[in-house]
């Protein structure tokens, strides 16, 4: 597999059929050729919400699943730690941690190439947050998304809520990861995690690479009611989101009731018709063409024949993932037996970082 | 033993022979007689300072050592984690944990009657800090006094200083302690403790005990140099600090050059006279009687010749302590490995109540 990857994100982004989400991945990389798995470590976490919907496989974890071809270490946190900054349900928590697992290894998680764990599970993850929380400064956190845009809705929020990017830079860190696919929203994160980086190097020594971001800037999946906001697991509109365990029937009903517009053609035009754009993106990406075939293969038909084209492409990626996470969640001791080998795999990479860390501090 | 323990704090403070240290401790305790023992579980932390001084060891440590009588349960932990809230020289930090460790051990701290441990040993510390800080809003930290008091002079300070009570707290809970010995500095600390106990107890179910103030209002060493402050490790004056570890010579030499007044009786006033009450009060506590005891004893000498008085029985009571810190650094590998089984004694303790704590978060 020979990559061509280059600078410019804006330029890179095209709906062809076999590069896209490798294109993507690398798109805030510089201008290299690679041949094969790089060496990189790859760390990325996701909160245990549950099932996942369409946009959040779309817009990551399919991307996810290819990096395991693509890097020769990858780690995938099921971060629980993160998800308590805000209240959280006890009983509903544990099953939305079970959730995700089952959903992430029926999208294609690997454990035999990638470490899937649970945040929690390793302490080490805490002990390098309070350290590194001694190396920021509680300006720094002042203005980062995470703080801006959830304590204005809770008054002021937690300590946990304002630490957050700390612990997300541990999670990191941990791991001397050296790739971290982001969204947009999340940059301003990891840029902490690069300073953090830093700072622990200048004081104590070259120890931390700067995890680099892989950006995902492309196919923000956008709610089945409203096109101008993102599909969200939250959106109060039940007909609005995709989750992967929706049945064919869920599916073909939520896409034949998605907004679209007066037009009946199908075009591709995000800013004058997100309605059927929208569709028209996500039938691209769940059938593996570009834009222009999708929209080439829906000449002549009106809108409404068109979801029912869409829905059968959905259904078609997503029935599989479907069953599976049925057939998995079933089994919650295997669930739980694939999760603590995941973290005790985590905890061998973390260990000798941590022990390294508490020489270097003066703990040992 | 039987103790008469009463409400009020100022009518217990009598420095007769025996009960000293003991009413102090059990001063904010309401009124009840012990036989023998108490069943509570008594935590306290100090920071690897190095080697500590008279101040701490009359303030702190004696109390410390006398509760290992007194509770079926002590643990003592040196918090090198609370340390790196302020910039560390690690290699520094590393021989002031093994100081400590030594001090205390010389003190009386009896590892066959008490936990003696460091803090970044036992990974729960750091992680259960971690679920409190998500139950602790932003504001209730703001005003708590090693933020107020510290974050002035470092122009805004660390997150670590920020969040040090609720590390703090954590310390306290993780081994479901009952009673915690404090300064008056630490009660709101404490009271953040109260409060997250709690709010976990509202929130998960009752699960933490409240634990109580063991106030040590009283024996606050002055200065040599200064008795209008404390005495204190960082005082730029080297006449100002008894150090546990001074000698003899050095003993007698900084209580000779001790600031007194141009009166020349020995009398206690620590308002009027705050040098020589100042003297009186160690010379009491470390000899065991009450301050009139003393004064009747220094009646008709010059306070030239008192401090000779004091000198020796200061020197008298640190002495067998400084060789034996002499004994106990010479063997660094006997240390570690005190502080290595103390560790996992901790662990034993708090392994336990962190997995209740997952469990009901909804971790596990």
């Amino acid at each position: 597999m020979a990559l061509h990857i280059r600078k410019s994100m804006k330029s890179l982004f095209r709906f062809n059929q076999k590069n896209t989400v490798i294109r993507r991945l690398f798109s805030a990389e510089t201008c290299t050729e690679l041949k094969g798995p790089s060496s990189g470590r790859v760390f990325s976490g996701i909160q245990p919400t549950g099932v996942p919907h369409l946009g959040n496989y779309l817009g990551a974890l399919e991307s996810w699943v290819a990096m395991q071809g693509q890097y020769s270490s990858v780690l995938y946190s099921i971060v629980d730690l993160h998800s308590i900054t805000q209240a959280q349900d006890p009983q509903l928590l544990r099953h939305s941690i079970l959730d995700m697992a089952a959903s992430l290894l029926a999208c294609g998680i690997d454990p035999n190439r990638s470490i899937l764990f649970q945040q929690s599970q390793v302490s080490e993850h805490a002990e390098l947050s309070w350290i590194l929380g001694c190396l920021t400064s509680m300006p720094r956190l002042r203005h980062l998304p995470q703080w801006k845009m959830k304590s204005k809705q809770k008054n002021e929020g937690s300590v946990g809520l304002y630490t957050y990017p700390v612990l997300q830079a541990a999670d990191i860190l941990l791991y001397k990861s050296t790739h971290v696919p982001v969204g947009e929203d999340q940059v301003q994160h990891l840029e902490l995690a690069q300073d953090l980086a830093r700072i622990f190097n200048n004081q104590y020594g070259e120890f931390f690479p700067e995890p680099r971001a892989l950006l995902s800037t492309t196919r923000k999946v956008k709610s089945l009611r409203d096109p101008s906001s993102k599909m969200s697991k939250s959106d109060p509109q039940k007909l609005a989101t995709v989750f992967l365990t929706d049945t064919p029937e869920d599916i073909a009903f939520k896409i034949r009731r998605a907004v679209t517009d007066f037009t009946s053609e199908v075009t591709f035009d995000p800013e004058g018709r997100p309605g059927v754009s929208n569709l028209v993106s996500v039938h691209a990406a769940v059938s593996g063409q570009s834009v222009e075939e999708v929209v080439r293969l829906a000449r002549g038909l009106d809108t409404g024949q068109y979801k029912t084209l869409v829905a059968e492409a959905v259904v078609q990626k997503l029935e599989p993932i479907r069953l599976e996470i049925q057939r998995l969640r079933a089994d919650r001791g295997h669930l739980e037996s694939l999760l603590t080998q995941g973290a005790e795999r985590a905890r061998a990479l973390a260990a000798p970082v941590l022990r390294e860390v508490r020489q270097r501090v003066g703990f040992s």
